[in-house]
């Protein structure tokens, strides 16, 4: 009995021990802390594997499910860490990782974000926040600032004021594209007379109670996948997302836009939210949106820019107006984990309106009590850190200049490599680049000459084939994991038919254009593979076969 | 101009600077951060100003909305945070800080935050987390096996299946409970003949296909304040979270639960969810999760538990069985940076069925593509940071017993706590523990006896003052900054009414039965301020008022 009470006395030590005792210098974990402080370039650089393990492979390391009986040692767990995690994870900040939107941090991300971890603030009330919240309404002020333009005298009187905020501080533009569309439906069916708002009384209602058949949502088909999920989570069905056709640019159609508008006006379906886009996701490309803020307001319905990707094109003086018109948007989502250059987790709706999100306003008795300034009253999530800190720092260290240059720099490079594809004989440039983000395929220039020759049905099956060459292309470059770019499928003009393509996103500063350049190469030699020259050598055979005769061997074997 | 050039060099290679050249060791960022890598406690308590100062006057460090135009130095903005931010944040981790749910963190998450930071994952898609994704299946699914207790064959089956996920790691509660509802409705009205189900066709035409009026989600008075957001949020208004009464207890009261769900049925409207807590926020109290469940199975509804708080219960073979029943719910949400001790951001929630997150399963183009194991196409958010990884240590380092012996810890502080409020003269027990979180009031036994006596109108009376005596309590102690207690009100049992009332959560091992004692030593001090005096004298004088004639003064008078 002693005994029993002697281990529990040891386990309770022990257990102090992991609160109270940090990790000394030279245990592993001190070691990896150190090194990552010193050099995460370095870091990273050593201890991501490059060679990709399947996985399949990977997933045999995170198989068991029983939760350990028993405490483990820290620096056991560190080499378990090493080894099984951080070896087999992405280099997101390598500057050859160009496929997606994640690239290097600056280097002070990462001490703040430590400040910030050991704050552990909690968002939601000040009671677990204090000058933190203040520090978050004044970082949605200075983008509402830079969105809508307000002057001082409005920002002195909205940024504080307990019973409302600019914006919202959310985990991702996903939640700020959810949580505009949420306020815009509950503005539509605000409280009036006996009716007590959507917000209590609920969509069947709400419908009944204005006379309409039906909600919809319009946006054009680049739009982010996030407003699918947004009108099947507010009731309104994916039915009512209302997809418009892009022009060769891909940016919306304003002449289909009108119509679908007249159409819902013909079906009596109300029009909720129209969308632009500041920065399509999959090309970068910019909606007109002074012109979508015309049709909006015609036909009465929410203006909402998802500018989760270009946003911060706005620090620009050479290209801000490319957003022309987003100050006249009501709501505006804007990511600052992307061009903010802020770790993973951090997104924001500005709304035009500063009592907009009164339409979401909540209470509860033991915090958000009426009166107090906790943002948790106006947000969709509760229990939220401390991120808006990392904002603010990014603003503030980098400043409007310096993120300008970022935004100037992206979209040069992006020009540049658009001009290296076109140059290049073995690629086609399938999206011209507005913003930093265009798309490509490995698509020959003979092959590309009879493409437009061809009939619908050969050109049909030529494009499959080449659809399959370039996903093996970026499997393998992926697989290669020296360099890396993304693919999706997109519905291309010229071509009427939607074709796999490579994406290419453009915001990393340390991407050079000899980077660019050695993409391309190692895509060259990629097509080399057995598999793929196999699929080269059926296009080759097709290509002979449009137009009259055999023409000589275009692709695979010019190379 | 070319001077221009060589100012836009510079510019450009400071800019370079920022992303590839760390803060020296000796810079004040660098200081910082070995100083929390040192001993973060320290580091809080010397940086953290206990001293209140006002939320108006903090405000004025964050007043300006411009975003500056030239970049600051590090150091400068450093100097900033330390002096304005840290300074003026809460002190979250402070033993005697019992008010809220955010206790100290285990000393291993800091350097470990780091790491996740540094490697900057994207949890979206396994291009952007490789390891990161099994690891994340690996989570959530031992957090399943927590609850349900599923075989190996089971797990092995289910775990990195790429059509399904076990359950969706969220940023928190709240979006984990908005995700078990979404599933919950969708899955109600699932694609059946010619009806395309609900994600689909909306809420309107579902409602129809079932023949049904409603909607409605069931929860007692203590739910939390996130269902309400997410009757809003997915159509179904606010009018149909239905809010049971509870026993004096604080457990939802089956009989009246009972009798709702036949009005319900009455009024032809569809149960879509009953909602159980597994401690509730206020009080700590569960459910009778086995009984809710035999009802929701009669009633044919999804069976959802709300273990935010409450779900790490299950780690303690002493405690486990206060929970019995949990494992038959459809869907349980479990916080991991509440009682796994995660920082901030980072909760989950996990299906009995392993299809059932099919119910809101999306793809795109460009990721999320059919086959891919992207979690991505079960979550609500977007892109996600690697957070699953602390949860994954927290689970690893500290083991089964580990939390157990954290669990077990609370529950026996909080017992202790509720003993040293019954046996002081000036405090009534408002809540009996039955986890770790516990109400109580500044009420005098000599009152509380004339509250017995008292008529209905003097105990109104007599509670009002006493509300406002609590209400002033609890902000002077949070402005005295030595401890903090947080308040609520509840509508008690024995009162029929609602009362202001204090709430303590003893999550943090550090908080010592001396720190308990002296909370109750501070607030004693704290009611002697002539503000909360004059109060107390009009409860004096009440009280001498009840019964026939005067009493002792037993109040104010008696300390």
């Amino acid at each position: 009995m002693p005994k029993h009470r002697d281990v529990a006395r040891a386990n309770l030590e022990n257990l102090y021990r992991i609160f109270t005792v940090p990790e000394a210098p030279d245990s592993t974990l001190g070691e990896i802390d150190e090194a990552i402080s010193r050099d995460v370039a370095g870091f990273l650089q050593t201890h991501i594997v490059a060679l990709e393990r399947s996985l399949e492979d990977i997933e045999a390391d995170f198989f068991n499910t029983a939760i350990p009986e028993e405490p483990t040692f820290v620096s056991e767990y560190t080499e378990f860490v090493k080894e099984n995690l951080v070896a087999q994870s992405v280099h997101t900040a390598a500057p050859g990782f160009i496929g997606h939107m994640t690239s290097a941090l600056p280097y002070f991300m990462l001490p703040l974000s430590r400040i910030m971890t050991a704050l552990n603030q909690n968002l939601v009330k000040v009671e677990t926040s204090k000058a933190f919240t203040p520090m978050e309404r004044q970082v949605l002020a200075m983008l509402h600032r830079l969105v809508y333009r307000g002057g001082d005298t409005f920002y002195a009187r909205w940024i504080h004021d307990s019973r409302h905020a600019l914006g919202a501080f959310c985990s991702g533009g996903t939640i700020a594209n959810v949580t505009a569309l949420w306020v815009a439906r509950n503005r539509l069916f605000a409280p009036a007379g006996d009716f007590r708002g959507i917000a209590q009384e609920g969509l069947v209602r709400s419908l009944k109670h204005l006379g309409c058949d039906g909600l919809a949502v319009l946006v054009s088909r680049r739009g982010h996948y996030s407003l699918g999920k947004a009108a099947d989570l507010l009731g309104l069905g994916r039915d009512n997302l209302v997809l418009i056709d892009t022009d060769d640019d891909n940016r919306i159609d304003l002449k289909l836009l009108r119509a679908e508008f007249l159409r819902l006006q013909e079906e009596n379906i109300r029009p909720l939210a129209l969308v632009g886009i500041a920065g399509t996701t999959e090309t970068g490309n910019v909606d007109p949106l002074a012109a979508m803020a015309d049709l909006a307001a015609e036909f009465g319905c929410h203006f909402h820019v998802d500018a989760a990707w270009g946003g911060p094109t706005l620090f620009s003086d050479r290209h801000r107006s490319l957003l022309s018109g987003i100050e006249r948007a009501d709501s505006v989502t804007i990511d600052a984990h992307k061009q903010l250059y802020v770790p993973m987790g951090a997104g924001m709706v500005v709304f035009k309106d500063p009592t907009a999100l009164s339409a979401i306003e909540h209470h509860a008795a033991y915090i958000l009590r009426h009166g107090s300034k906790d943002l948790g009253s106006h947000t969709l999530e509760g229990s939220r850190p401390g991120k808006a800190m990392l904002v603010h720092a990014g603003l503030s260290i980098i400043g409007r200049k310096g993120y300008e240059l970022l935004i100037d720099l992206g979209i040069a490079r992006a020009k540049t490599f658009a001009a290296m594809i076109r140059q290049h004989p073995d690629f086609e440039l399938t999206s011209v680049p507005e913003l930093n983000i265009l798309t490509y395929r490995y698509c020959p220039q003979a092959v590309q000459q009879k493409l437009v020759l061809a009939t619908s049905l050969q050109r049909t099956h030529l494009n499959a084939l080449l659809d399959q060459v370039n996903l093996l292309l970026q499997k393998e470059e992926r697989e290669a994991g020296k360099t890396f770019v993304s693919r999706t499928r997109l519905r291309l003009a010229p071509y009427g038919q939607e074709l796999t393509v490579l994406r290419v996103v453009l915001a990393n500063p340390l991407t050079t254009d000899e980077i660019l350049a050695s993409v391309l190469e190692e895509q060259c030699r990629i097509v080399q593979h057995p598999e793929i020259r196999e699929l080269m050598l059926q296009v080759d055979a097709l290509c002979a076969e449009i137009e009259d005769g055999p023409t000589a061997p275009a692709c695979a074997g010019a190379r």
